[in-house]
C-alpha cells in the first residue's frame, strides 16, 4: 500500500466520475484509502469529468455542477487540500494532449483485448459502447496518470488492469523516445467491493445505495431491510457470514469482539438477523455523522470550494506543464534553440 | 471554389505534414490553392504535426526545426500573415481537448469504413497502422476545422472522405448538444495530381519531386530526364498528351496556343519530347526564380518566421478558446455561475 523509492514520497493519481453525490460504497472503497495516501504520498485527486463521457456522452449532466458537489464530499471525508491537489481533469489541456500523443503508438489490439473493455461491452448493454472514446479509455487513463509521473494508482480490483496498460505504454513510450516516466504500481483498496442494500455491488444507479448525505433515521430503516444470507429465512434457521452481504460492511466496522458474536450468534441461530446488523448499523451511522456535520460547516463557506479547485489546478498545471515541455523535446516537437511557440 | 454565405467571407481552414523541404506537387496541388483562397476568405493554415505521427510515430523527426523551414516556404509562395492565420497545431491544446471529446461520440465503424484508412493500410506497408491514433485521425482532422468553425476545407480528391466525416461529426455534436458547428465543404484543388520526373505522383519519398529550392539548372536537367508517352520510343513515333506524364505539367503551365503546338506535334510526332518539355521547362524555372528570390529573402530577416507562427498562434488560440468555452458550456462542463476553474 506504498509506492516510490525508499525515502522519497511516492506520487499518488486517482480520479473519481462527477455523477452525483457520493455513497457508502465511494467513502470505504476508495475515499478512506485516498486518505491515508495522503500522509506519506504526493497526492493528485482528480474530477473525472472526460472519463463521464466515455459511457454517457448521450446524457449530457451537469458535470460541472456535480464537480463542486463530489469535492465537497471528499474535502469532508478527509482530503486535505494543504496536501493533496484537488482539480478537474478537463480544466488540464495536457490531458487531452498527452492522450492524443499516447494513441500515435498504442496499438488497436491492446485496446480491444482489455478485460475491462470486453466486460463492459456485454454488461452495459443501454449505453452505445461503440465509439472511439470508449476503445480509447485506457489511454486517456494512461496519460491522466503518467502526465503527474506517478508511480502508485490506488484501484479497484477491476480496475487493475487498466493500470497494467498504462504500464506498457509508459514503456513503450520510453522505449521509443527515451527514458521519460515511472512504471505505476496499483495500488489495491484495502476495500474492495461494498455491497448495496440487495447485495449487489452497491451503486446509484441500483437504487441499493447509503447516501453520504442520509440522516441517521433513513440510514438505519435502509440498513435494516438489508439482504441477509438467504438460509436464515426464520429467525432459527442458522447461517453463515461468508454468504451475508451485510457482513462485509460488518467486516468493516465491527471491533473483533463484535465480529465473534456476530460470527457465533449467525451460524448457531444465537441471534437474529435484525439484531446481529444494530451494531453494524449504530458505527455506520456513528461514522456518517461527523461526515455530514463537516460537510455543512464546509458547504457553508461560499466560493471555499471553487477556490480549492482553483489553486489545485494551478498546481496541477505547472506539474503537467512541465512534463509535456519534457514530453515536446523528447518526441523532437521542440523548436530549436527556441522556446515553446 | 469558394465557402461561406453571400455576404460573408468564409471561413477556410488547412494544414500540412512539416517533413522537410517543399517540392513542386506541394506548390501546384495546395499552395497556389491556398494563396487564391486567401483573397476572399479568413483562413487558418497550420503545421500539421500532430499529423505526421499518425503515420510515423517511430521516426522522431526534428518536426519543430521543419515547421519554421515549411512555413517560409509558404510565405515565400505567397501566403500573407497579414491576412492569414498561420501556426502549428500542437502549439494549440484544444485541437487535442477538441478531438478528445468527438471521440466520445464517433462510432468506431465510421472510422473503419472510412476509405482512406482501408487504404493507407494496404499502401503503407512499411509503417505501422495499427494504432489508435491512425484509426482516429480524422476525429483529429474534424477538431482541426471544426475548432475555426471552418466553413470550406481546401483538399486534394483523395481527402474528401474526410470532410465527409467531418461533417457527420458536426451534424452529431449539433444533434447531441445544440446546434454549434458548420458543417464545411471540401473546396477541391484545381490541380489535383502533379506527377514526379517518372510519372507517379510527385513525393520526396519516391525520389521523384522537383524541389522548390533547385537551382534552373538542375530543374532543367531532372525535368529534360522526365518520363513521357512511352509510344513515343523514337522521335518518329507518335504519342498522345493524354498518356504523358509531364503534360500534367504542360496543362499548368502553357499558353493555349503552345499547348495547342504541343498537342499537334505530339499526336504527329512533327516535335521530339525534349523540344516540346523545353517549352514547359522554360515556365517552371521562371515560376520558380521569384520564389527563390523571395525565400532567400525571407530567410535573412532573424526571427522574422518564429515571430510569424507566434502570432499567428495567439490568434489561433483565441478562436480556439472561443470555441472551447462555448463548446464546453454546451455539453454541461460550465461550472455554474463561475467562469472555467
Amino acid at each position: 500500500m506504498s509506492a516510490g523509492q525508499p525515502g522519497r514520497p511516492g506520487v499518488v493519481v486517482s480520479g473519481m466520475r462527477p455523477t452525483g453525490r457520493l455513497h457508502l460504497g465511494h467513502l470505504l472503497g476508495t475515499l478512506r484509502n485516498w486518505v491515508a495516501l495522503q500522509a506519506d504520498h504526493r497526492c493528485h485527486f482528480f474530477v473525472a469529468d472526460w472519463h463521464v463521457l466515455t459511457t454517457d456522452y448521450e446524457k449530457p449532466r451537469d458535470v460541472g455542477g456535480f464537480a463542486e458537489e463530489m469535492v465537497l464530499d471528499w474535502l469532508a471525508a478527509g482530503i486535505d487540500p494543504e496536501r493533496s491537489i484537488v482539480f478537474r481533469q478537463s480544466a488540464i489541456a495536457e490531458h487531452a494532449e498527452l492522450a492524443l500523443l499516447f494513441g500515435m503508438f498504442t496499438p488497436v489490439p491492446w485496446l480491444e483485448r482489455n478485460p475491462t473493455y470486453k466486460e463492459q461491452r456485454e454488461q452495459l448493454v443501454d449505453r452505445d459502447l461503440s465509439t472511439y472514446g470508449f476503445l480509447g479509455y485506457p489511454v486517456l487513463q494512461a496519460a491522466d496518470i503518467l502526465l503527474y509521473k506517478a508511480n502508485g494508482v490506488p484501484v479497484g480490483v477491476d480496475q487493475a488492469p487498466h493500470v497494467e496498460l498504462t504500464r506498457e505504454i509508459a514503456r513503450r513510450f520510453n522505449h521509443l523516445y527515451g527514458e521519460t516516466f515511472p512504471e505505476p504500481q496499483a495500488l489495491l483498496s484495502p476495500v474492495s467491493k461494498v455491497p448495496g442494500t440487495d447485495g449487489r455491488k452497491m451503486s446509484k444507479s441500483y437504487g441499493n445505495a447509503i447516501q453520504l448525505d442520509e440522516d441517521p433515521g433513513q440510514i438505519e430503516a435502509r440498513l435494516g431491510r438489508m439482504a441477509t444470507d438467504p438460509r436464515r429465512a426464520r429467525r432459527t434457521d442458522p447461517g453463515d457470514p461468508a454468504d451475508c452481504p451485510a457482513h462485509a460492511l460488518h467486516r468493516v466496522y465491527d471491533t473483533p469482539d463484535e465480529l465473534e458474536w456476530v460470527d457465533r450468534g449467525c451460524k448457531t441461530a444465537g441471534i437474529g438477523c435484525l439484531e446481529c446488523k444494530k451494531v453494524m448499523i449504530r458505527h455506520v451511522v456513528e461514522d456518517l455523522e461527523p461526515f455530514r456535520e463537516k460537510r455543512r460547516e464546509l458547504a457553508a463557506r461560499p466560493g471555499w470550494v471553487r477556490e480549492v479547485i482553483e489553486d489545485g489546478t494551478s498546481k496541477a498545471r505547472a506539474i503537467a506543464r512541465t512534463t509535456m515541455a519534457e514530453v515536446r523535446s523528447a518526441i523532437g516537437f521542440a523548436v530549436p534553440g527556441g522556446g515553446d511557440s
